[in-house]
């Protein structure tokens, strides 16, 4: 149930990673943005959108026999309008095709009949005139627990009947988390604890196969101590663990995330995997290949630190 | 600067109030979607999307000379695929251009890059090989600070650069919103008050011309005591009040929310003015003269309780 495609995906490839899909037009290679501009003009949205497309499906082709999961940024596509999200839809689909679990990073948050609304656009299927029709179809859909249980709940309604699950934000690996989330509450425990409590009490709702539930939680991987403390807290609730590479965090930082099997984590990658080409040198027709170059880097770098993964 | 436009239009217009576009095919007349489902199939995202879109034509075309904002929510535009995500481009674009001040309701957070991204798409612009293309155009974002200021200072800088705002979420309408919401910190203060309190120092980045900066909050009108508790705390906070009608909030509650001069609060309703048609028993055609009746009423209802509204 819920995550449990994803666990049985890491398991069998050995790879505990995500890569990120947060694609700005400036890293794409220019032959694949001149075409795109030769199509639909240079300065139009439509050009950024297929450009981002194209870019997309060579780095899924060539991640997808090595990383479980990609993950989409919401942010990225929209940033290029209606035009974008037409792309990120695409990109989900694609991913998908090739057997991906695609995590769609979107932070979402409202209540009641409006979280629905979020819910079926990502991870469920919306009534069209008596007639259940996908939107943007992902597997799991990260969410902020601001609101409280009103805005998770509608979420996992939708999770339970389509098998899909969340991510709801914990502790986040940027510097400022802590305004809030390391705050301390009448309980005694820290904002960041207090949610991850909740995540765990949520997850019963949605039980999986392997002990772990379709309640994930974002914990990143900049705090490795709050990654360890939360890892013993909450045995049950999976971890989507940004923040390695770019942000800071190392392997050894984000092994305390994982559980004694290797388990109970999914690192994520977004720029390093993406933009590999720009390090190495190579040519940009290349870039897929480098991506793939740095995700197996990556999967070997964690790995050293984890041990086997064992279901 | 940055939220001034709306404060101008609602003194002018006598009218602090925003309607909420969330549309759902089925509130819309038969005859709409009867129309649209002939273009483009019975079953099909692009038959929603053209549907609504047509929908919040008629609304705006007759809610436009008595009501300063529309306050379009995401999620339901998201629902219906990347079509209906067009429909909500298009529905900003077509309220601009007849002068509503438009509130892109999207809950919005993220970090760095990423939340620039979501403030170039929202309320900026997107650098599209060198030039400044707009994504979606609304006037202002709402956007959750539960991972600190590293999600509102890439907002700040966009709003500051285009003369846009924002509203953050402090204390919510909803029944569970105290769960995180009301919980006391270290400073003695809860968590609303806290968020409501860097409201107030992030706004000092983005002063306005009538005491109230670009950074606005998002404050419940089911909850009257802790309204008029942040209106007196956050004299430089405009506040956007969901809640009245539906979710129980009434003129009375709602009056809190605003300033001996009848400022300092536009109050949002949705389905009571979207779908004022279903309740009258007025014919489908006649749904916009409906929703702007209903917009009459509370306006009326509004005012009479905080009278005249003073620049």
């Amino acid at each position: 149930m819920s995550l449990d495609r994803m666990i049985e995906r890491i398991a069998k490839m050995q790879n505990p990673t995500v890569a990120g899909l947060d694609p700005k037009l400036s890293y794409i290679p220019g032959y694949i943005r001149e075409k795109a501009a030769k199509q639909w003009g240079e300065h139009t949205l439509e050009a950024a959108a297929a450009a981002i497309l194209e870019y997309n499906k060579g780095l899924i082709d060539a991640l997808s026999p090595i990383v479980p999961a990609v993950k989409p940024q919401a942010a990225y596509y929209e940033m290029y309008g209606w035009q974008g999200v037409k792309t990120l839809a695409e990109t989900i689909a694609y991913a998908r095709s090739k057997g991906m679990f695609v995590i769609t990073d979107g932070k979402r948050n409202d209540i009641g009949t409006t979280m629905e609304a979020y819910a079926a656009a990502h991870v469920g299927t919306t009534d069209v005139e008596g007639e259940a029709v996908q939107a943007f179809g992902g597997d799991a859909l990260t969410v902020n627990g601001y609101l409280g249980s009103d805005g998770i709940v509608p979420m996992l309604k939708v999770c339970r009947e389509q098998d899909k699950g969340m991510f709801v934000l914990v502790k986040t690996s940027n510097p400022s988390s802590g305004e809030l989330q390391d705050q301390i509450l009448e309980n005694g425990k820290t904002v960041y604890a207090t949610m991850g409590q909740w995540c765990e009490a949520w997850g019963k709702e949605l039980p999986g196969k392997y002990g772990y539930s379709g309640v994930g939680a974002v914990v990143g991987a900049t705090y490795p101590a709050q990654l360890g403390e939360l890892r013993r807290a909450l045995p049950s609730t999976f971890f989507l663990v940004p923040g390695y590479g770019a942000q800071g965090g190392g392997a050894k930082d984000v092994a305390e995330a994982f559980d004694s099997n290797g388990l109970g984590a999914i690192v994520n990658a977004s720029r390093s995997i993406l933009c590999a080409w720009h390090k190495t040198g190579a040519a940009e027709e290349d870039f897929a290949k480098a991506a793939a170059e740095e995700a197996v880097r990556m999967r070997e770098d964690i790995l050293s630190h984890i041990g086997q993964i064992r279901l």
